[in-house]
């Protein structure tokens, strides 16, 4: 049984090392045959708009899933009812807009900051009055990794930023003061079965993931965001891993924004969970039993960026697991990440700080 | 990096899969293409005995490994200093030799049954008279999984099964009566560094694996065999992993043989050990650290043989892992095994047999 997944980076590559011993195949779609998958899966080298490979995808496979959420949904759509794909384009298209993402955090009854579609220079006048300062001005579409949007401390800001970005659909959103970040991901499968990790506690540097720790924080704050990722999977009739991203401040959870897919802030469960987030994600989409979420201790994942550090002074370590994507270097490229295990949170939380310090310094400034 | 491979079955199939996140490519060689590796890595079809490709697979390898010890020795002899070749071939050649094997037991003080090498019908008598009967008479050469040998109660049986096994050249074992059988698994690298993981008990059929139980027994046993496989790793100047199962008589152990690879009793390292036998054999052969061997828990992996069971009806328990090997059923043939974590010894036994029940249920009669 093949899976076409369009996308074929590091989160491909991980979802094929994870589905191999289910006895499950890959079929991947990419602009380019120089990726983390090319060594481990077949690949049609094609634009993500590729009417003919898409067909083709879906021809050689029992279902189309993402390693990337920012897919062409008008052409997957076109491939019509005979295509099975998965987490429904619904979800998919919520995520790729910032205010439809809003919206239904706001119907679910999932707080968020204060925000406002902008289209015009009337609707950003509106907006600052209504949202207020500082705030930040983001596109709709096509943000990740901190890129699209700017802080805005002053209406002289404000028309600066609107400058650089107009051309696209934007949004205004309250600049919120937040203590910390933390993540949920959880699945759901077709017949409604739904688990969910431990609560992840996030930290980025330049709009970029370089710490995760899970499990993380008070059993009150885990119960709020897996109450509202449970009500996202079933609203969305979900079929998959989804991840939300929260502010937190104080006991209070602010919804920032969704992954229809698996995410990066989840990688410590290929050893820190009993089923990791990509075999929960396969079984999910092929409704097949889902694995327990169940934290195999206290995990730690640091992200390479740019390059690799040297392989060997680390891998002696105990519990301390090394993942190279097979990708070339490039400043500010996840190219690898390192997770650790370790009996307690102090324990490590005191490993994960004094390894971030030797990889990644200026994330711990 | 590419790690040449002679021999794509499940063994190969996981050494890549594990070998993938640390960066490391790789290249197998089978007689068909037909084989677990083909959906995974790139595979040159011929013999193992291909001078010529043998030679290509050096040329493109870094290190020159084996997911199958009966390989010819003087093949890839032949290919001289310029391949790089790991476990040595002088380990290999003893594995593929009863006869050899007792003589380096012996030669290392680790206990085996009496034994006595046939090459003629007088021989045999005198190794009646001298191992005594019962025995078993085994080809010295090829054998695995029980084949190519005889038990033998009677000088009758003895002469009977010489005309069988005859062509061969044999060996004669005492019959050894024992409790159970144990394996231990360790791992040497270049710079002389050795790690051992928690002893292994088995259950075969049919001279078949079916059940592995892990860490098992008493610490003077664990404590006995590792030094048994310290000895013979120091001693054969081994790189990679290397493999001993013994016979267990009340306290003593008696060795039975040696595979010079991962090896089926070590499966459930995979999720049970901090780092799994196929990331240590490729640490070892490329001479990098070597990774901790600890238990993450209670671990049992069942061989799943002939054909699969229903996939779903399994994996929906906790702590289940399932490794579908990719192949076509077949009686008697391995196609994929389980592998349950459990927190106590007693939890892990007593799924273990549940499970064994359903997957299995002649083995455990």
């Amino acid at each position: 049984m093949t899976i076409g997944i369009v996308g074929g980076g590091q989160l491909g590559r991980m979802m094929a090392l994870a589905g191999y011993p289910l006895g499950l195949d890959f079929l991947f779609l990419d602009r380019s045959a120089d990726i983390s998958v090319a060594k481990v899966a077949s690949t049609l080298v094609g634009e993500f708009t590729d009417k003919k490979l898409l067909c083709e995808l879906a021809r050689r496979s029992e279902v189309i899933t993402f390693d990337w959420e920012n897919v062409s949904i008008d052409s997957l759509r076109a491939l019509g009812r005979s295509a099975s794909i998965a987490p429904p384009l619904a979800a998919l298209a919520v995520s790729q807009d910032r205010v439809a993402e809003k919206k239904l955090f706001g119907k679910l009854g999932i707080p968020t900051a204060r925000y406002a579609a902008i289209d015009s220079q009337a609707s950003l006048v509106r907006a600052l009055r209504d949202v207020g300062l500082p705030g930040v001005l983001k596109t709709r579409r096509l943000g990740y990794d901190g890129k699209g949007q700017v802080v805005v401390h002053s209406i002289e800001d404000a028309w600066l930023a609107f400058e650089r970005l107009r051309g696209s659909p934007l949004i205004y959103e309250e600049f919120v003061s937040f203590d910390f970040e933390v993540s949920i991901i959880g699945a759901r499968n077709r017949q409604g079965e739904i688990v969910v990790y431990p609560l992840n506690r996030n930290l980025h540097r330049d709009g970029i993931l370089r710490l995760t720790r899970a499990p993380w924080g008070a059993p009150a704050l885990q119960r709020s965001a897996a109450t509202h990722l449970r009500r996202a999977l079933e609203h969305l009739r979900y079929e998959g891993v989804l991840n939300i991203e929260f502010f937190v401040q104080g006991r209070r959870l602010l919804a920032n924004e969704t992954a229809p897919r698996v995410h990066n802030s989840g990688h410590w469960t290929i050893e820190g969970a009993a089923t990791s987030q990509f075999e929960n994600h396969l079984r999910a989409i092929l409704g097949m039993p889902l694995g327990a979420t169940t934290a195999r201790g206290h995990a730690a994942m640091i992200n390479l960026i740019g390059s690799l550090p040297s392989r060997d002074a680390f891998i002696g370590e105990h519990e301390l697991h090394w993942h190279d994507y097979g990708k070339t270097a490039r400043a500010g490229r996840k190219v690898g990440h390192l997770t650790l295990l370790e009996t307690t949170a102090a324990r490590r939380d005191a490993r994960a700080c004094s390894l971030l310090r030797r990889i990644d310094p200026a994330s711990i400034r």
